[in-house]
């Protein structure tokens, strides 16, 4: 291990990254750091002061943005959910086909977990998320899987009173992104969220012609 | 937090868990409590000091069994995945419908992770298990997901040579079980594992009749 190199030497560039002739975004390359670290090493065995090694800022620079390590995790969790959420409340609401709205809350979902350069769902799966910092993350995904719930129910002609097995099926399909990334995953973002999308309809028992018309109809709902 | 118990001093009983009167089973009590502590806490968090305690045995016992906590956790995955892939020897190797020797492997696969008081496939997903130490469990893996992956290609009567990349959704739909699970699970083992298994069939495109079939052959495949 190197010691963390002093603001004032860095470059203020680095490669890969685009970042402020001015300035330095510190909040982002702390939040990047701390999600490579927990999930490729985990979670209680990730210090602060690695996170600080890593983002190439003094450890004195995360308190100032971050309280603390949970703070850290916990933010990273609910950036996770939350666009998740907030298109699921649109397409909840929305009018049309619910095979559609279903398909098109899939495929942007698995897009977003197979995106980005770090296995960000992972993040969900560390056995620490369970613990009391994380109740309102916790809480937000089983508002989410409500949200699939009431899709899948729409699909099947069921009443939303009852939770479908099936959305449990469809849930974790989405999820199937975080395990192929982590196997060192063959199949890129955009093709592996329109082949979940899919199979999430066909488990839910459509045929081809109406899984055809749900995808056609999906593209317009979500630009 | 207690001091773990001495040996001599427990009753040879706990309750659900039957023991035989002349002795103690200290290695699968050691193995199940850190299956416990792992899958709860995690791998890096759980000392084995806790371990011990957890099982009610001395720190000294556990290393008479087990050199070290990676020996536990390699041998809890382990155990995890080579009765899969022993079963899915047998049935690649199997005359008959390949729907229904696949609809067979995902039923017992589902099955074995929805088993058990421990979230055991959970463990799978540790990023500790990315380390050197679990290399061996990494490779057994991979040739599991490689007999999915040919079971898979003659489902849809595609050359072996080529991944399919549905196998990945077939992969991921038995994995499912895990994070239904995590996130209080409300589906017992019996009723979701071969939900995942129809599951599976569906995404490669089976029809009711097609999936109907291959349940009925599956069934006497494995007995």
């Amino acid at each position: 291990m190197t010691a963390p190199t002093p603001d004032a030497e860095r470059p203020a560039t680095r490669p890969g990254r685009p970042r402020a002739a001015d300035g330095r975004d510190t909040r982002g390359d702390v939040l990047a750091a701390a999600a490579a670290l927990f999930s490729s090493v985990g979670y209680t065995a990730t210090s602060t002061y690695a996170i600080a090694e890593r983002a190439g800022v003094k450890q004195a620079s995360i308190y100032h943005h971050f309280r603390g390590k949970d703070v850290l995790l916990r933010t990273l969790l609910l950036d996770t959910v939350r666009p998740s959420l907030d298109l699921a409340d649109e397409l909840l609401d929305a009018p049309g086909d619910p095979a559609a709205r279903l398909w098109a809350l899939c495929d942007a979902d698995a897009r977003w977990l197979a995106d980005g350069p770090v296995n960000i769902g992972g993040l969900m799966q560390l056995p620490e998320v369970e613990g009391e910092a994380f109740a309102e993350f916790r809480e937000e995904r089983a508002r989410l899987r409500g949200r699939y719930d009431a899709l899948v129910a729409a699909v099947l002609g069921r009443p939303e009173s009852v939770r479908p097995a099936e959305a449990t099926l469809v849930f974790g399909l989405v999820e199937t992104v975080i395990t192929a990334r982590r196997s060192g995953g063959d199949t890129a973002a955009q093709d592996v969220a329109p082949l979940v999308a899919d199979a999430a309809l066909r488990v839910l028992g459509l045929d081809a012609a109406a899984l055809r018309r749900a995808r056609a109809a999906a593209v317009e709902l979500v630009p």
